[in-house]
């Protein structure tokens, strides 16, 4: 596909990092150089363990280990976004590689710990075939705006609020 | 989590698969055996030759190379689908997977190429913790019924439909 540079995997839903493991999986597939960068996340997850092994598929990792409080933002969070963001502006200055994955960076601006210009000066500027991905919830109207291409994953059913039916499709 | 054996990830928005697939790569990482089985695709995607390399995710694929017409279903269309639903059965029968991914199970159902009874049945006699994921757009209400999540992935925007807001992003 031709121009579809920016994504963004927005909404409550479940599977908006995850959605963007899988286009960095098709990537690599297509031979191309897959960055992740990871904000507000200081904890390993299971899947990191898979991805650090793959050729080209290469991960950092910019958060505490504890939960992110929108209303009570303390330096670290400030620091780590700060640390995330240069990464990033490192990464995509480099040209080495073909997708650079921003999880969670819709969070982080929502949370005002990066300064949305500073993302949309990163698109506009960045190499002419570098694609991006931006995750979280809370995209902003500007990323939208500036997207070839925005999911909105929506959860229609939570877990647990179907116990019943659950049970049934199991136990029948 | 507890109990969230049925994902269904729907919805006309892009990464359905993808999305799955990053299930499987997470699923991975907790030392899962992963087996996804895809219907209605008969094409070679990138991110098998990535997959296919994993240890513990099997893919098979069930599906011509052609364009699949509802209005217009072959024999093949149908030989296809019964080969993909058997080897589900028997896949979900042998206990030897922790996660299964049916893709694009739910427009096998919608174009009728598979009895959404005989996928509710699987459902309902699947070993106690195997996670079965059901990808596609048209999730039948049925299969919306028994799941404990789901994602409706709707696009909110589409590739080319903003040629000069893109324009923008890339020349300015």
């Amino acid at each position: 596909m031709k121009n579809n540079y920016i994504h963004v995997y927005t909404g409550n839903g479940k599977g908006k990092t995850t959605a963007s493991i899988g286009v960095g999986i098709r990537a690599l597939g297509a031979d191309k150089k897959v960055c992740m960068i990871q904000f507000m996340k200081g904890r390993k997850t299971g899947e990191l363990k898979i991805l650090e092994n793959l050729e080209n598929f290469e991960v950092f990792r910019f958060g505490s280990k504890d939960f992110v409080d929108k209303k009570n933002l303390g330096e670290d969070d400030f620091r780590f976004a700060k640390e995330g963001l240069d990464k990033a502006k490192n990464i995509i200055k480099t040209e080495r590689y073909d997708l650079v994955i921003l999880d969670e960076i819709n969070v982080a601006v929502d949370y005002k710990l990066i300064d949305e210009n500073e993302i949309v000066k990163l698109i506009n500027d960045k190499p002419k075939n570098l694609e991006i991905v931006l995750t979280g919830r809370y995209a902003s109207k500007e990323f939208i705006k500036i997207a070839d291409i925005v999911t909105d994953m929506k959860e229609i059913k939570h877990p647990y609020s179907n116990d019943k039916i659950t049970r049934k499709g199991f136990e029948f």
